[in-house]
């Protein structure tokens, strides 16, 4: 029986098994010392120098590799306690030593930080080492308890679940940055987006509909927040006035996610991360692309793109924001028709911008959300008008021929919000396995 | 504000806001019915004959126009109640109505149930009409319900969640059966599974994970249990001491998995779908593979293949174990060599057999699991002694080498148990957007 590393502070005086992995080891002449480490701490291991055998064994021990140990658990002399660590004040006398799995010497420092281009593709040749170092095993728990709380929100409140195929035989978006499948004696092309699928749950009366899932695209990209392969959580709810109505969704998704996490991790990821979770405030701050502009140029700061938001633009707006409202988010709303695909439905006051909204959070997009037009002549005209053939997308025009509510809905970015919860500056870093233009390995 | 057809017979006497789907309209003269339709039920609602306009809005209506009608909540005339339905009692009777989206006539009936092939496939070719049917949204509620208690078992009992990519450079399993991907100037391949990326987890010292997500095979299969994508379940986990480890984890999360579904939908799935759905005892019943061709043998059945099972004989053992133990499940074990994959571990007294396993229930494989190879020489000697090349797998056998613990795991599908739990025979039933050799659309 197996006792977790956690476990044996409390366990003085009885004899446990741990495995792990061997952290390090400290030879002091004829004492012997290692540190064990599993996913939830370290344990001191001493070995008896009167135990010739034991002590010829733990000679053999090398770093990473994986051993069972049984012993007693004691505490360590008065002036060896280290009160820092939860298990700082105890120690394991070994009995029993098996080696479960040898290793060959570290081709990278596990416990190093590395960040410079170099380091990092070093890092991430070698994922699995990289991943060993506890800070970055604690990202990946903060993620399990991300993704958890945000499907307890939807669940909690209604929401279908859906798994939309990630083959199609045309391309859900704009046509370009498309992966192509050979597929059987035919081509097919890896979805960009959910997008046509959860708006056909709103056809098929769900209502209120989420989807986790990997999303695609050919991006010849080498940013520090664009991946080719990443995983996007879609939203689409049915009986909606407006985009502020999915705004507002969002809003309480966010808000039940991000207490979830702190209360959870909060402490820890300030230990680690240096970074104080806070709880935004509610409705968050709202200003239209045009205000958006005004308030850059007054700021000197203009983008290439007129309608649409530059990196450097989303970070002086941000930081604009959170200087005169002391908010970490703010939804851009009104985006252009010019910048929007054809779906996203028009404002009946003026025609030239959309429902729709892109949500920052201190800097970086993280969402995007509109009220989509579910009326198949308006749908038609939008398509038509930007461009688009008909027939490639006919099969989804088709979902609104047939009786489909209004209805609209956000893409968001799981990795993104990550890089803010724990204040990282890359995607690599909160991606299990990134992929990228250079990168399909390990 | 809008009221859900569910809350409406406790709002007698209350001004309500209904929204959905007409069901249907009956016209008796001078008074018309509707029944209104959401995801929650199905309301009465009726015109009164005094309001002209009202009824003339009443007289467009067709079938599946999603509309918005305000009105006030009556019990019905005495004479007029529906006591086997939820809302039989009440009606609405309508002061405003908004057609929200008209509707073409259907090209298929959303009531019916046609599971011949030509029905099914125009079933599936207007997927999104056909999903309507509220015998069919009850599908995916129970999945919602489903995949989120798999989740609570994992996520509460310490597992770390891992989102690993579908873009590969090197097939994952055979080397059969994959799609192409064109990669930039370059090939990669959509993954079979998260096989080897869990296992990675693994020597990461994740200890525990799983993962939801698809799973690509270019198989050219046309059976009522196979697809060319659909959603697997994936666990592994780390510092077993045999297979037996795997299959206890695994029928623990099947056992709090089915009481959850049990809990929230038991009565209603008896109902609609006449499955009594009843909790498996544990242990599951178990035989090795040498035990399952002896049974059958004795049954006068024999596969095409020795060592594996055919569906058939799949069907013959599991009633076998059903009439002699009562029980649903059965593990088959030590499956040979020949039918596994070159990473599965080998018994240490037969090392033609393998500590594997494959779970039936009720005649259908829903899980396949095993203890892995994990010290990196006899994975090589495996791997030549299959025919495998090393280079393409070097990366994985990587993995190995830097210590990494013994660990096994299972690959679920989620379709196929629903299946079961439901009683459907057809995978695509259950899967929201069927993907075949002949179906990429819509």
């Amino acid at each position: 029986m197996r006792t977790l590393t956690k476990d044996t502070a409390n366990k003085v005086g009885e004899e446990v098994t741990l495995m792990g992995w061997v952290h390090n080891r400290r030879d002091h002449g004829k004492l012997i010392f290692i540190d064990l480490r599993d996913r939830w701490g370290i344990v001191q291991v001493v070995f008896n120098p009167k135990n010739q055998k034991l002590l010829e064994q733990a000679n053999q021990l090398r770093s990473e590799w994986v051993v069972q140990i049984s012993g007693l658990v004691k505490e360590r002399p008065a002036g060896m306690q280290n009160p820092e660590l939860p298990t700082g004040k105890i120690e394991l006398e070994v009995t029993l030593l098996t080696v479960l799995s040898r290793a060959d010497d570290l081709p990278i420092p596990i416990m190093e930080e590395g960040t410079n281009e170099a380091e990092l593709q070093k890092r991430l040749d070698w994922r699995w080492i990289d991943l060993r170092n506890p800070k970055r095993t604690l990202i990946f728990k903060v993620w399990t308890t991300m993704e958890q709380a945000f499907r307890e929100y939807w669940t909690g409140n209604g929401y279908i679940e859906i798994h939309s195929p990630k083959l199609m035989s045309t391309p859900s978006e704009s046509g370009a940055e498309l992966f192509e499948v050979q597929y059987f004696d035919r081509k097919a092309f890896l979805a960009q987006s959910p997008q046509f699928y959860k708006q056909m749950a709103m056809a098929a009366g769900f209502e209120k509909v989420f989807e986790v899932g990997p999303v695609f695209r050919a991006e010849p990209s080498f940013t520090a927040r664009h991946a080719t392969e990443f995983t996007g959580y879609d939203v689409e709810i049915s009986f909606i006035e407006s985009h502020q109505d999915v705004i507002i969704e969002e809003e309480k998704t966010l808000i039940y996610v991000l207490q979830k996490i702190k209360d959870e991790f909060g402490d820890k990821v300030h230990e680690v991360f240096g970074k104080e979770l806070e709880i935004p405030a509610t409705p968050f701050p709202q200003v239209t692309m045009k205000e958006a502009k005004e308030i850059l140029k007054k700021k000197g700061i203009t983008g290439e793109r007129s309608g649409d938001l530059s990196p450097e633009e989303e970070r002086s707006l941000s930081e604009y924001i959170k200087e005169k409202e002391g908010h970490e988010f703010v939804f851009v709303t009104e985006y252009p028709v010019r910048v929007r695909p054809f779906y996203h439905m028009r404002l009946e006051s003026n025609p030239e911008l959309t429902k729709s909204f892109d949500l920052l959070w201190n800097g970086v997009e993280i969402t995007t959300g509109a009220q989509r037009e579910h009326r198949y002549e308006k749908l038609i005209s939008q398509a038509e008008e930007k461009g688009l053939h008909i027939e490639p997308i006919q099969f989804y025009l088709n979902f609104f021929k047939y009786g489909c509510p209004p209805h609209g809905g956000f893409g968001h970015g799981p990795a993104r919000m990550l890089m803010k919860i724990l204040n990282l500056g890359n995607i690599r870093e909160v991606t299990y396995l990134y992929r990228g233009v250079n990168r399909l390995e390990p």
